[in-house]
């Protein structure tokens, strides 16, 4: 029966509960043939993905977005399809089970949301600190400074961790801090991209279980996944989130966040509604749920396109020669073949000591006497694109290298002999200009 | 001078400020040429280009995602690029810069953004409406329930005028609204995707601008920008929200929101923190702002691909032919043409008159006795995939033909007559089989 225009007194109406706002959508199981899930069944190719080359463009070794192979942009330019289809599902599914898989974890809940990187903290300060609840921020850089932002702009009280630039937060330290106030999370920054600091994951997760084992666990691994090792599981983290262009090998557009079963069990049983809308995991588990197991629901359209590349790049990542395993040992000889001839150039890297230095990124301070315009540009010359600094305090005094993904692990690319090669000319040119 | 390690105390420790958080990169500007901001400037194609086609596959016919361009899919396929490079820059600043053209204001600030249609609702919600405030839903579906979801979920007290089932709501219930209490937005479904109902955007913002002034006026044109009508500036919106996979034409994964200058201040000047972070225009303005101005700043990293996906759509949009009047005008005679075959078939359409039935998309009830299962499966046989229902109460009951950009716009693919002759023929089997 069609219902009657009301004006009506709406504040009394009840929220959309969480089963009714993830509307199961009856078109794919009712219509389309069910494909099987298995991903020992490749996805159906035309002649023309062989054909397809990316466009010949400068190199870019940023710490991401990163290069990228020509099987995900093309997948990246899939025809457009719907996002309930029997086609996609195991697509989105696929995705879920293969990050399970790259974090070596058995049954955490993964989160595969369109956005940025950023959206995965407000998932956290959004989700599992309640307002007026304590967290706890090692800052090894910029992003621990963001980090603490988003978990204040939702009511947590933040106590941070500072460490000394170019340095880690001491474990010490830690263990201290949690001793003397109990925290609801305690957030680190894996690899800081504004330093290429990489913290100590399996210790932090360690100190945490030791001293504070109600605590959650949560890494900010957007430019480690893939490229550091990370073992979910074994280490006992209940937070990972990253995004989908850095070691994920995929164009930027994804958050991507994978949660502990202790973690979403705390969203579960948290005592007030959850402070954000788009991140909310009230919308969003369901969905995740629903795709995984081969049907579809919706709460907002997935990124279809960004889906297929994610499927392209992890099915490369996980499925395919090298291994997970090689793919780590590859990036730590590459960042070790770059950060010597870096050395070798004179140039100081802002990571203290070499334990504390990331293997999918290097940031090295320029030359006494030569600035970012002295040497950016030549590089840019020579189609190599590096990154300029990002720390507040520093950043006209360094530059940034990524040597994430295909770069660093496909090495009859040769991208990091380019890299070198270009670094040296650039530098002895740079210095003959001074010197002239 | 390099700090020492300290266990602050830091809830005492200052917001990031504005100006801070949206750190100025000196890359761009130092290093590399600044490319012409000229739209008038094709972009460099190589002869690539000229030779992608997407891979055969079903035609879709939802309502979003929508067939895309070859040239959309191949912009999508872009190699990696830094999201603050002088090339790409000038590429977000078009965007920027073509979608105001697009809806017809001089001066409205957009916001473009990773994320899905619904993280707009995230930013009226958090941005807009501090905790208390009234805000007025005009509900005409599925979309007004979630809005009103989400403006309670960041503290606004929620009313609704909620439509009778395939209806708009009535200006003279919205007069009577405005008149008993004071509000600070009201918000409406220009196009209820859930129904096809189009509500009267030009008729809400006069009434409101009328009884209330100071109210803000929130369009969700998720589905109708780029299809049907909208002129921002001339009827008063404050906002319009959209999303790139419809009227767009672009595949999914971008949250699209232009703001007017009233809204902007509204913003400016709000009591309160905003309650988002990563849908905070604290954030997000100086960002935009940068973009557009030639220059890049960093939050979060932008969607790189899908900006030149987006890009290479709006120039398709507004800079080729047929003009932005013209699509309006072929979008209503692709929409006439195919519920008019609807009609004929005996498909009665959800919404009750045809001045509240949208022209981008077409709801029709199934036959009696016939239902999804007996329907759709057989359009998708013959490489048409509609979309099931949406809207809680009929899901059941009813399918949705999507006929937004070049499958309305272009006659030449003969998208329309495929989908109207396919549902011919499958409503004449269905029936067939029914009466064996």
């Amino acid at each position: 029966m069609l219902s009657r225009t009301s004006f009506s007194v709406s504040r009394t109406r009840a929220r959309l509960s969480l089963s009714s706002s993830a509307l199961p959508l009856p078109a794919p199981s009712l219509c389309l043939r069910v494909r099987p899930l298995s991903l020992a069944t490749p996805r159906q190719r035309s002649s023309a993905m062989s054909t397809f080359k990316q466009e010949p463009h400068k190199l870019l070794v940023i710490p991401g977005p990163i290069e990228v192979t020509d099987e995900v942009l093309y997948a990246n330019a899939h025809p457009s399809m719907s996002h309930v289809s029997a086609d996609f599902i195991p697509v989105f599914g696929d995705c879920i089970r293969m990050l399970r898989e790259l974090l070596f974890t058995q049954d955490a809940q993964p989160f595969i949301i369109a956005g940025s990187g950023t959206l995965g903290w407000d998932q956290v300060a959004a989700n599992l600190v309640e307002p007026g609840e304590n967290a706890l921020v090692l800052n090894s850089g910029y992003f621990g400074d963001s980090f603490s932002d988003c978990l204040r702009t939702y009511g947590a009280k933040v106590d941070e961790i500072v460490a000394p630039f170019g340095d880690a937060v001491a474990l010490s330290d830690l263990e201290a801090a949690l001793k003397q106030k109990k925290y609801k999370v305690v957030t680190f920054t894996h690899v800081d991209t504004s330093t290429g600091v990489l913290s100590d994951a399996k210790g932090i997760a360690a100190a945490v279980k030791k001293v504070s084992p109600d605590t959650l666990v949560v890494a900010d691994c957007v430019c480690s996944v893939a490229s550091e090792e990370i073992r979910f599981d074994e280490w006992g983290l209940d937070i990972v989130l990253t995004a989908s262009q850095k070691g994920l090998g995929t164009p930027p557009g994804l958050s991507v966040l994978v949660a502990s079963q202790k973690a979403v069990k705390v969203f579960e049983t948290r005592a007030t509604p959850v402070t954000s809308y788009y991140g909310s995991w009230k919308k969003w588990l369901p969905i995740m749920k629903a795709y995984e197991s081969g049907s579809a629901a919706y709460f907002a359209t997935p990124p279809v396109n960004l889906i297929y590349a994610f499927n392209a790049s992890l099915r490369q990542i996980t499925k395919q020669s090298p291994s997970v395993e090689e793919r780590f040992r590859l990036h730590r000889e590459t960042s070790a073949r770059i950060k010597k001839a870096a050395e070798e150039l004179g140039l100081k890297q802002l990571p203290v000591k070499p334990s504390v230095a990331a293997n999918g990124m290097t940031a090295c301070y320029f030359p006494e006497g030569l600035t970012a315009a002295d040497l950016i540009p030549s590089l840019v010359k020579k189609d190599v694109v590096v990154a300029a600094g990002l720390h507040k305090d520093y950043k006209l005094k360094y530059f940034r290298i990524g040597h994430m993904g295909i770069s660093a692990i496909d090495s009859s690319r040769g991208d990091v002999d380019k890299v070198i090669a270009a670094l040296k000319e650039s530098l002895a040119e740079a210095k003959a200009g001074k010197n002239a």
